[in-house]
Formats: structure tokens, sequence, C-alpha cells
């Protein structure tokens, strides 16, 4: 099946959409593979069953890529996490890009091989340190022949840019993703910047994933496209959200959010938000449409019954569901069955059964309650001042 | 490693805590497995390692009970459905307990068959016939030597004491649950006397499941254990609550909220949450403690690691986890960090990033609201005639 | 004008709706004339001419009855406030009822003398003693010659007894209100109960005031009123509930929600919660309908409009009031003329502009909190000590 | 006493802080006097007896100025509202000239003749016929000798312009406030060029008045101070906003949420939150600070108290108020005895008592939604056609 699949480009070049996958870190935590903090990926070692299982969930729900599940498994964030590992990075991103594959070629998807950020580049290594952490990676993705590349979740875009140029060598399609929002990467270089930048060093796709809710996240890459249309250039968009509702966010994102990462289950969001999100984004021109952290294959599976009119098929697992509630036909309660229906849902505002609970949280921060200041000054200094130093570096360009 | 194992009864008589799963088909359904509606198991044949790999999660969390996922199993719920299923009943009542069976063999759990409320007592067949229909499922059990029985998510405890009555003949160990709260069964029995008719009947557990949240869940146990004692009977003590918070349910529980099903994202419970409910229903005098629907493998994971000092082990999951967000400390952030404390997440009060919505809900109901009720009328009297039979039927008991 | 005026009882025997004011304490406190705290009426001595224009509005906006501004005017409660007065107990009950009197010959209104719970029975002062302080404010009311009296503001069924009993000898019509809620005074006496005491103390007409939200009030004077038929006894019934919305209460009332006094305002109930108020006031059998702490004008207006079929008039006020929005009409912009209709001001759901506050509260009270626990050891230990007293002198009963 | 105060201008020039009153037809529209929709101030010549008890409530409350009841008491608009009057124009603007004085007279407080947005420029009449509108108004300002004028609660800056233009040839001092946010008037022309227009024609003070809570007004006065400061330009500045929470506004302001003008009570400021808003406008340099719709004189209260340490006094209303609670030392229940304190006050997060409502609305406005859009057919299209007419104008300039 494999040879006659379609690539990225082509699919794009031909105005398909391509359905993304969720993130994997966030899913497997609550399955119990993946610990909340390192946020590693050992578990593709480890637990492959575990792994494969989620992959073909998503494929199920109408995913077109399969990322290999390799977030933070550069070898210098692996090393950093603390426990010794039983699996070394190599081996952990080969298993990932087994999995992906063995479970793309179950169905109508791609392999992309994907990098992020890396503690280097925070503790300002020099671009040739970084770059060659990434190309450690690639060179596993380059063996197993993935499909394409996506290097995403970058808070700077100098570090970014350095990614798809190392990207870029392996002559495979680049797709390039920040986590940023409409209000630029962490040194105030707006978004429409950020993704001229990234296309001029060679990325064929740009986008946003991580951070930020759905709507948020597609307002962004309007001004990423907006940016690129300005400077003449041309590029694919994608966007990869949360699936959580984050309208009280300030710059860095559901990080900074007093529930992340433990509280957020109140801001998940509906498979009928999910409805909006997916039209919301094919109406702003971006054709590659996913998921990261929060996404559940059922989300994944909204964005597919949304998108079935153009795309002129449902996904596999859509013979589990009734779109827009259809199913509940088949309830044994009446007052259930009469919810059988479009503007149910749609008009729908769910509570949160949490009359105690304000609907909104102040974003967290340096600094900003003096009990957390205090607890971070009894804490290790280190990468707080490499921290500074970056910010430091970043006023003096 | 099976013929060392100790029995339910064993366990709980020794004074041991014994942890539930969590509910499959919520859980499924949103993993592309089940559909909701129909609610039926026919999965458990169709894609076994999709149910496995849930027994698994649930395994590692801490789990000491593989329920088969058996749920509306029964012959006259499948064929209920409309759909023509690929499976026969009998199959997937097999595959079921096939596969509780091998993940039970990976650790220290037992496997516990499982019947539940059947279309024909709400058609108001006879008591013959509806013992009949459990019957049938109860064959495979004994074929494939479950290790104990339970009868569960029964609104009439008339129904379930026939179920326990059917499922006794057996001689394994019998579980009875009401899915109702404090109000009682649909008849207005009170959670006191329902218990002390269950136990007459023969079983030996007796609990609550399903449709409210587990505050209100444990409260309906405890008056159940009342209403034993009182009786001067002796019972042990379940409880397999929803994980959504359900303030606001009236009694025919979350089925009534409007959120119900695809709504119910903000009523998530945090596993903090989690370990509230296990304390409260371990103080309560209930050591069989689970989930039901909204449960996922951490929301067990947390129940386990509430009760760590008490059981003196920490699941299997719990390498993935630091007790109290400890696994934060090695985050990069300061102020994520900061947050690696149990008086932080204790004290949080999660915001639900939905400030268009209210944190309560009006429950639904018969003829609540006119756009429902016209809507009532254009569907299928059938059933709600036979549900007004029932209702006139219970009157003149 | 004045002798021509049908008495309380006539009134209420008729059948007629008899609509009472509001709480002055509060409107005065806003308006700057009244000290949260001590909560004393002098202001009826030091500044008539904004308590008379209360009192008008109140009349104008349709209430039949003018009480009399002397809650906590009690010579023990008085002299209890710390501060020295300018004026003596007499002179402001005196003024109190002059102002009372002078406006309520403006229009269908009655004066109404009312007594109020005292410092002498919460530290523990014999009947006599406490008997000695009501009949010094009924000296005054019997020499202004109020119309009737009422007992209000009693937390113990007791002390409402005892006051009754001391109206009673004037001769007056005697209406007496407990503010309690439905799960009875502070001794755990029921509403019916304390019903039936106080009827048979001579009270012609009973209720409740003040310290829970009106749906509250009404539900407990229902049960007064079930109480007062079961024994086989007759009685009026009046209900003065607050314009707060106290869903979140615990038996003490909103005396303990966190926000009481000073930030109550996003609890205040609108023009239309009145309308829903009256009628489940009136359909109980509730013919005595006012107001207490919350109310203004405007909310008497409302509860004078809804009941204006039953009454056959409109008050004054509503010269200036469109029923249900009508004035809108007269808006400039189109899309608020569109608000000018019922059904709109009757479905709204008013949101509350904060999205970082919760919608309930979680009541104070005895060592609920550890930081109010400390408090409360570092003030004076006496009132507690009192307190204490008197609980435990309620056990001995 | 009369001759010795000071006038606006020296008393902003010596850097002192000058205390506004409240709005007048929302607190007298709830004490049964003003009616809403039309919103016109006959009660002036009326009701003398309650426009002159507000008017010494916010006396004692602190305010420095009477504004004198005049809110759209211009012919055009007293003729517009469809009711017959009984007082002519002239007639209702003297009797609040006379009330004005009469109570300024009590106290260290100026007279403010006060001019606002007429229905002549909203239907496009020539800049003649608007300024002869504003002219008969002033006519009686100056016979009545006012201390200073004020046009206020415009949201066109432009016919803002033609009143200060008319204003300004009576030699007295004069303020000008538009009632628009951060996003500029209707026109889309930004608060910093706004206030430049209103110096260059004349005014000595400019700010905004109603519309928007009290921190966006702050933030829409900073920003007319940057442009008049950018402009080379010199004015004093003050600020007059709801009491109201509009986080949810967008640029028309509070007319456009749902809750207008009768469902407001939930967002409702509290004295906190008042002194927050005082502090913030002082540190913003606005040393005119008062308040329009929504504010009681406890309201204003809390903006003389919070300032208090500025200013050197207590205003008099504050006899009746300890300040941040202090006055609940003499509370009876040491709980409450415990709230009296700052930091308890300042960080209490009031719950709304209502948890079937959301926190926030969507604002309302042309064509939003399809009810409304209907309802606004079926209504006089004039007007309508009349915006459009003048939004048409706009554009053509």
């Amino acid at each position: 099946m494999a040879p006659t699949k379609k690539g990225i480009l082509e699919r794009l070049d031909a105005g398909e959409i391509v359905i993304g996958d969720g993130g994997f870190v966030f899913a497997l935590e609550k399955r119990g593979y993946v610990k909340a903090g390192p946020w590693t990926p050992e578990a593709a070692a480890e637990y492959p069953e575990a792994v494969r299982q989620l992959h073909r969930e998503f494929l199920r729900a109408g995913a077109n890529v399969m990322q290999t599940f390799t977030f933070y498994a550069s070898d210098d964030k692996l090393e950093n996490r603390g426990n010794k590992l039983t699996f070394t990075g190599a081996q952990i991103n080969e298993a990932a890009c087994d999995l992906a594959r063995q479970v793309a070629n179950e169905g109508d998807a791609l392999v992309a091989g994907g990098v992020s950020q890396t503690p280097s580049y925070l503790s300002c290594k020099s671009e040739t340190e970084v770059k060659a952490i990434f190309k450690k990676q690639l060179d596993v993705f380059i063996n197993k022949n993935v499909d394409f590349l996506i290097a995403e979740y970058f808070e700077h875009v100098e570090e970014a840019v350095w990614a798809v140029e190392v990207l870029k060598q392996t002559g495979k399609p680049v797709a390039a993703c920040l986590c940023i929002g409409p209000e630029g990467d962490m040194h105030g270089v707006t978004p429409g910047e950020c993704a001229v930048r990234l296309v001029k060093a060679g990325a064929q796709i740009v986008g946003i994933n991580c951070h930020f809710d759905p709507m948020t996240c597609v307002k962004a890459v309007k001004m990423m496209k907006e940016g690129v249309e300005k400077a003449g250039l041309k590029a694919h968009y994608m966007v990869q959200p949360l699936a959580f509702h984050t309208p009280d966010c300030s710059c860095q994102g559901f990080i900074d959010l007093p529930e992340f990462p433990f509280g957020l289950e109140p801001r998940i969001l509906t498979r009928w938000d999910m409805h909006k999100y997916a039209r919301e984004a094919y109406n702003a021109g971006i054709h590659f449409i996913g998921g990261c952290c929060g996404f559940e294959p059922y989300h994944i599976r909204a964005v597919a019954e949304e998108l079935a009119p153009e795309r002129g098929f449902l996904p596999p697992a859509s013979e589990k569901h009734g779109t827009w509630g259809a199913g509940l036909e088949m309830h044994t309660k009446p007052w259930v069955r009469a919810r059988a229906r479009r503007d149910y849902w749609e008009n729908l505002k769910p509570a949160s059964g949490r009359p105690l609970c304000a609907s909104l949280s102040n974003p967290d921060g340096w600094g900003v309650t003096k009990g957390h200041a205090e607890l971070m000054q009894q804490r290790e200094a280190t990468s707080k001042d490499q921290l500074k130093q970056l910010f430091h570096r970043s006023k003096a360009q």
C-alpha cells in the first residue's frame, strides 16, 4: 500500500485536507505511560503496545499523519530528566518510528518524524551544538525512512529556524510549528514574521501547535498566513492546538495557568467545540488540521466528521458514532432521544458542575504571587539564571 | 499464579481494600469503539486489542477487579439496538471473559462477570422471562469460570433482586449495585431498604454504581450500610461512581443532565477529586472502591495512590507519576516546579475556561421543556407507553 | 383618611393582599445613615428627612405597611454599640413612630411597631428581664398609637414567644417573624413547631423575615402553615425575605456567607426575580408579602406589579415603570427596544461580569477556617462563652 | 459660604482631588422617580424632595460636585419621549439648578450644569440646529449661575465639540466627557484624538463617563491624556464610570449587554471595587473622580475613603462607616467580627448565588440574533434608517 500513497505536499498541493493526530504525552499520561514533568517518550520502547494502540485510535478517527512519538526525545532532554533510562535515545526514537510506520501502513496515513525544542538552546548552547542535537534524532528518522519531518513546539523562532535548516538537508518535506499565540514568540517576534523566517529557512508547511486553544491557534496561523503572503512567499499551513479552553492565557500559554497540568479537566473541549474549530481552520485556508495536548481520538474524529462533506468520506471510527448525536436515537429514554440533533449540541452551554469554581483563572508567572516567588528562590536558581541570560541575549540582538 | 489468588470475599473479609476498574463504555466511546446511544459491547469481539489495552491500563493503575466488558450484552438488548451485529451475544460475552481473564492473569486481579438491567424488565416481561435473560449470560460466565459475579446498573430494586436470585444459583460470590442516589430507586424504595432486599436475596456485597458523582454515591452507600446494619444483617460494600461532578442531578442521575452524554467534559473529576473520593469511601467503611462512566486509568491510579498507606504499596502505573504532582520537580519552568506539592493541588479550584457557561444545569425530564415534549410526541410512543405501564405497575404493587 | 383605613386583620381576613415595605438598615447603610456592625436606627432622630424619604419610596412602590424604623432600638442594644448616642432610646423610637405615621397618612398604609431579638436574651438574662426590654419599646408604640405590632428577626423561638406574650397585652394585632429557614431555629425547632408556639402565644400573623432568599423563606413559611394547620390552629402568614440569592447558606443564613455584609452585590435580586417570588408567595397562601435586607423600592414595586391583577391596581411608582420593561419601547436603540417584552426578562440569566468569581460560596462559621478561628481567639471571648452557655442551656431544656 | 468656595479650575490647578457625584437616572429609577427607556429628568420638578435627598446623600458621601439633574433635559429629547409632561423643559432645568444649588450650599460643593447628546444630532439635524438646542439649556444654567459646565454622554466626538463650542461662549469653565471606551467614538476616532479635539474646542477638563466599568474608563482616559500630551496641549482629566462590571462589552458599552437595563444587579461593584478604582484613577493622574449609572452614595463614599490620605479628611457619611469594614468589630457574631479587616475584603471574590447563570454575556447588537433582527423589522424603521444615514454621513467626511 505504501508506494501508492501520496506524499504530504502532493496532498496539500492538490487542495486535500490532511488530518493530523492528537498529542501523545497527555493522552498517554492519563493512560499511565508518560510521566508529567519530564514528559519524555520512553514508553515507545517500554510499552510499545500502549503506544501502538493510541496510534491506531487516531488512525481510526481519521488521522492521515502518524507522528513518531519522539517529543522531547533528544539526547540532551532525555539525560536531563534525572532518572536513569533503560533505553538509549536511539532505541526510543527507532521504536517510535517502527510503531508509527506499522500503524500508518494499516490505513491512508503518512509517517512524520518530529523534533522539538531542546534544553541545549535554552541553556545558551551554540548554534552548532543545538543543530547537532537535531541531527542525531534526524539520523534515526532517515534510517527509518519517515515520509516527512515536523519541527514543532518551539517558543523561540531562532531555534525553530535552526531546526528547519537541519531538517531541510534531508530532502524530505519539512513542516515547522511554533507553540506561540497571536502575541508572537518569547522575543516578541510576531507570528507573521516568524512564519516568514521559517519559510525562508525552507519549511514548506508552517503553523502553530500546543499552548493555546483552537480558536487562538487558528488566529495566530491566520497572522502567519498574512505575513507570508505579504512577503510574497508561498507556504502550506497547519494547526495542532490544545483541546483545552484557554481564553485566560498570557503569552506562555497554558503552562502559566494554575490548572496546568493536573487540573485542566474542566477546560476540555467537547466534540462539538471541535466541529467549530475544524470549520474555522478550514475557512482560514489551513488544510493540515490536527491536535496536540488534550486531544483524544474522539476529538480528531469530530474534526474528520465536520470536514466529511469536503473530504467525501467519514473516518472508520464513525461506524461507532452518529454524526451530531444521531446514535442517541437508540437510547431507551425519550428525553435523551430528543437530543439526537445538531442544534441541540451546537447550542448547548455545558455546565461545569463546580459552583465553587470560577470560570477563568489568573495566569501564573514570574513573581506573580508572593508564595510562588519565595518557593522559586528556595529552588535551584540555575535554570532561572540561564533563562535570564537567554532573555538578556535576545535583547542584545 | 491464578490458583494462589485470594477470592473477593476472602479479601474483603480480611479487611483488604479492593480497587475496581473504571467504566468501559465511556472510555471506549472516546477511543472509537463503542457507540453512544445503544452502548453495546460488541467491541469485545470486534476489536479485542482495544478492549485488552483498556483492561491493562486499569490493571496497571491498581485495579484488582477486571469486569468482563458485558454491559448491555444481554440478548434482548443486543437485538434492540437496531443494527445487525456480526457477532452473537454468546460470542461477545465469551470474548469479553477471555480478555478479562488474560489481563487478570497478568497481575493481582480477579475476573467479575457482569449483568445489568434489561429491556425485558422495562417492557414489563414476566419474572420468568427476565430471569431467563440473565441465565443466558450467566451460562457463559460459568463456562469461562469467572471469579465472582456483579449485578449492576439497576434502577429498579425488584429487577436487581431477580438478578441476584439467578446469580446466587451458581455458588459464586455475588455483588449487587443499583444506579440510584440517596433518594432511592425509581419506585422510591430507599437505599437502606434496597440494600436489605439485595442482601436477603443473597448478595454478599452491595453498593451503588454509575448515575451520580462520587460523593453522592458514597452518601447513598452509607445509607445502604445503615439500613443493612439496622436490619441486623451483614454485608460488604462497594461503590463505583461517575467521574463527573453532578450536584445538580435529579433522581435519574446524569442521564437527565442536558450535557449527557456528549457535553460532560467540564464536569470530569481531576485526580485530586479522586483522592478525596477514595478517602471518603474508605472512611465510610466501603472497601471495594472503583469507578464507572468517565473514569480513565489515571483516576483509578489516584484512588490507589490515596489508599497506598493502607494497602502498603503503589500501583505499577505510579512509576509514571509522582504522588501529589512530585513529577513536576523536573519541569523546565520554575513556576511549574512550584506546583509540585500537595497543598497546591488540594486547594486548587480549577476554572472552566468557559465564561459563557453556568456552573450548574437544570436537569431534563418528562415534559420539562416544551420543545422536548413536542419532539417526544413525534417519536415512537411505544417505549413511552411501556414506561408508563411500568410506573403504573409499580403503583399497583 | 386615617379613621377609614381597614386594620391589618380586617384586610387579611377579607383575603386582601397586604404588601410590606423593604428593610431599612441595608437601604440606609447604602445611603450613608446606618452603620454596618451595630446596625442601630438612631438615624430616625438624627436624619429624619432621609428616613422619611425611604418610607415615601416604599409607600409609592405599593407598600401598605410602614414599619417603624426601630430595629435593634431596644435600650440594651443601643447601649451595646459602644458609641455614645446623642439621642435616648425613647427619642429614637418616638421619632421612628412619627415618621412612619406621617408617611402612612399620605397613602393607604398602616403603621407597624417593631421589636426584634435582644442582646439580653443572648446573654442569658431571665425571661422577666428580656420581657422588660420589649415592654419599654412597646410603651412608645402604644403612646404613638401604632396600628399593629411586629416581633421580627428572632433566631430563637423561645425569645419570640416571650416577645409575643408582651405585645399581646396591648390588645393590638400581633405579627411574629423568625429569621430562620426550613431547618428551623437555632435549637432545631422546626418551622412548623415554631409557628404553632407563636400562634398559641397569641400571634395572629406568623412568618419569616430576613436571613434567606425569597424562595427559601416562602418554603419555610409553607412549613409553618402546614404545622399550624396540622395542629388545628388558624393564622395569617407573612414573609419578608432578603433581596439576595442565598442558595449556599447554612442554618444561620446570609450572616455566615463570606460576602456578608459588604460583598453581597452580585447576589441582589432583579425585579424579575421579585415577580417570581411574589407569585410563589401568593400561591402558597401567604398574603402579607414584603421584604427585608437588600430590598430597594423597585423590588417592592415589582411585587405590587406582579400582584396587580389580584389587587386590581398598580402602585403609584408604576407611573415611572412600564410593566415587564414596556418603557424600553421609547429607547433610542432598536435592539434595546426589542427587550420590551415579558419573555425576554423572564428568561434572562444575568451574567455577573466577574469571571474570576465562583457562583457559590462556602458558608463560614465556628472554626470553619483556621485563620478565622485564630482571629476569634484573639478577640473578646465573652460573647462566645455566652453563646456557648446559651447552647448549653438549650440542650438542658 | 458660597463666595469663599474655590472654583473647579482653581481646585484642579492646585492639585486637589475633586470627587464627583453618582448618576441620578439609575439611582432614581430604583427609587421610583425615573422611567427607564425615556430616562428623562422631569422628577426635578415633580418630586423635588426625592431629588434633593439624593443630592444630599452624595454630598454627605464626599462629592464636591452637584450636577444638575438635567440629563436628557433638552427640549427635543423631552418631546421625543411620547408622554405629555406637566412641566416645560425650562421648568425642569430650573428646578434642577435650584436643587443642586441648595444642597451644594450645605457643604463644600460646586454646581455643574450638564448637557448631553441630543436626538437632533442623531437625526442628522444641522450644526446650527443642534447648537441651538444646547443654547436653550445653557440659558437656564447661566440664569441660575451654575459654577461650571459639563458636556457629557456623547458617543460622537463631533457633537461633543459642538456642545463645547456653545458652552465656551459663557466664560464658565467647561468639562467634556464622551461615553466611549478604548476603541474610540462611534466613528472610530481614538480617545486620544477625541481629547485633542475637545481641548482645542476649549474644554479645560476632558474625560469619560458612563457606558463602561471603572477600569475600562480609566484606561480610556489614560489614552486621552497621552493624546493631549503628545499634541503638546494641556488639560485636566475626569472620569465618571458605571458601577457595573462590563468586561464583556463591545464598543457601545453596557447598552449592548443583554442585562441592560433591568438585569444588571449581579454586575454591581462592591465598595471594595471602588477603592481599587479610585486608586487606579488617581495614579493615572485623573483628579476629578466621580461616578455615573449604578453609583449609590456608598460607592462615592468608598472613593472618598480611599483618597482620604491624600485629601486629609473623611467625608461626613464615614461617621456611619468604619473604613475597611471596621464597624463589624461591633457585630454580635465573632466570625463576622473576624471580617473587620482590609485584607479580608480586598481579597474576597464575591459569589453571585446564581449557579445557573454564566459569568459573561455575549453583547447584543444589530442582527446578532435572529429573534431580535426580526423584532426590529417589525418596529419603526425610522430611527434605524436615520442611524444608517448618520453612519453614511460619517464615512463621507
